[in-house]
């Protein structure tokens, strides 16, 4: 992975519009359809256990977010998770506050029994709840932690046999062999509501484009976090208001020399 | 249909604020309500099968949106659009994605087979596939198509015996008799997403004060479209999360004097 | 309360950040989680009834907001709210629309029959609606009247024993013997869904972090509608998508200056 693979990546997702199918909470809904039409993806929501495998064996990625979660939700995901396993089509998992109840933890272990996933991202506590490993949560926040996110990452990549990605102040990616560090994006993302569920969406629009899911995962992980400085520096007097609104446009208007020059990332 | 007509309909939403009944997506929901109330609508959304015919019957319209499906919300429209016909209340159809599975399809079917409709809204595959013609989808947006929007709706209006309204690079509206296409809009209406729902309750709103169903929906296209394209202008450096924005605060604005110079319909 | 508790006020929840669990209606979840991240918060959505009372009891405030019911909902507003109960966390309701069908009036009712609350916020005829005034409603807005709120506010404590918090022109916030009215906040909040909604979710914020409800509940009003003041100053000329971005950024970057200058309320 090098900063020319990553500008590849971006420009496959805006010239291919890859359709991304999303189980996602009622909070982001919005959110993510617009950053994901942003970003050059065809966003579509559906939910109803009577569609889901029609809907998802179309896309290009089948995102599952347990933000906002009931039986239903979880029976229409497993449904759609293994249509999409069966047409070969990446399933990228949100575990959003796995551990702050146990029907969450249950949730996401059913989940995983029946469905086989791509990529999985979440803060560290999520993911070490994911793998019966325990980190203080604060609702379906992260507090703060001394589990190092690395060995977390890794641990979890290569249980769940997927691509990990641990955001938090560093951003972490790895496969359990191959591991990337990110530097990019700034802290006002946890002033805004969806943002992580957002990136997740983007890791799946990347992934409907590039196969090799570490790669995907890293060229999300560095657009998002240089359109997340850019829209800083431009709103930084305003507001959390103003900076999700032009998180939208940067995400739509970020260009290769944008990410050649602000990019920041290191093989580890 | 001249302008002034369409002024004094503006005019009479803004007077009048009627209230809008919107059983619609998730996707959309906070997108649709701004966005009438910007106009100058009163929005209300009620899903519940055991309020939505009490809220029907004491509204000016009701739009039926079928973005984000289940059998409860199938449900809750029929018994909603049951009410409302049988109080005199239009009703404005949304088919999102009709098409794009098989449960869509069927759904639009059902709900067509027991409610009277006053309007539906779409982009011609939807169109197409409601009246049992095919048209390339892709995921709930419109594949390029090479189809006459005249003709498909006309031939809707004729079989749904309602008004029938295509949105694309051109807008049709017709009643099968009469047919009027718009040129106002603007294309990175795609980018945002809604924006196709919160038009239809737009149709709504104006549908609540003009009996005129064809004239509410031509000073519908023709609002929406003049004031998407002076929200373009003030936001075109910017993206389309400051777009979004506009739009709305465009909608509370545009004024008689705009329409009057940049409307453009024709009478076909 | 003066202004010097309600700054102080303030500062507790911009430092303790506290959990705010929220069951609301699918039009505002995104703009209230982002409103109360703004305000320093931390909000969280959960709805399934397997796993409300687990969070509600790690929460400091619940929100029960019934903008857009369902059995499924109440159902789980009222185990979210017994364990709140259990656990002396307080619960804030919300009765949007109550009235405007025999459902909501009945909704309300048999949450208030089985949950304790600390603090009910709503327009006069939703709050007339709940101790059986009638009011005029419509949809799930307040039509105008000529009521007294003061006197309903108070009558509306006494019967439910909690603090009643009427919102309109101005502002009324009552335990039933001790009384403010609040002259802050701006016309405009109308044109802007879910305003409310977003208010009464900052009444739990404050009232996971002052135990003094009444002071709580003052203190919202007083930081929100100088906020609002504030924001409608800086966009004036743009329109309600402008004001409701610039909401958010104020209710981030309110300050005690500005409460001391602007804030305005009185001891009846």
């Amino acid at each position: 992975m090098n900063k020319e693979q990553l500008i590849l990546a971006l420009e496959k997702v805006r010239a291919q519009n890859p359709l991304v199918h999303n189980i996602t909470n009622v909070v982001v809904t919005n959110f993510t359809a617009n950053g994901l039409l942003a970003i050059g993806a065809s966003p579509v929501m559906a939910y109803a256990k009577e569609e889901v495998a029609d809907m998802a064996k179309i896309s290009g990625a089948l995102v599952l977010n347990i933000g906002t979660l009931s039986p239903e939700v979880i029976e229409a995901m497993i449904i759609a998770g293994k249509s999409a396993n069966e047409h070969g089509v990446p399933v990228i998992l949100d575990p959003v506050g796995a551990g702050a109840t146990p029907y969450r933890t249950e949730a996401v272990r059913e989940i995983l029994k029946e469905v086989r996933i791509s990529v999985i991202r979440g803060n560290a506590p999520e993911i070490a709840n994911v793998i019966g490993e325990k980190l203080a949560m604060k609702g379906v926040d992260a507090a703060d932690s001394a589990a190092d996110p690395v060995s977390l990452a890794k641990k979890a990549a290569e249980e769940l046999n997927t691509v990990a990605v641990i955001t938090g102040k560093e951003d972490v990616a790895t496969d359990g062999k191959t591991t990337y560090l990110i530097q990019n994006g700034h802290q006002i993302l946890t002033k805004v509501t969806g943002t992580g569920c957002l990136l997740t969406s983007i890791i799946g629009a990347f992934s409907a484009v590039e196969k090799d899911f570490l790669a995907a995962s890293v060229a999300s992980l560095v657009t998002y976090g240089v359109a997340a400085e850019i829209a800083f520096d431009l709103t930084e007097e305003k507001g959390p208001g103003s900076f999700q609104i032009e998180l939208l446009n940067q995400l739509a208007k970020v260009t290769g020399d944008e990410l050649l020059k602000k990019g920041s990332f290191i093989k580890k």
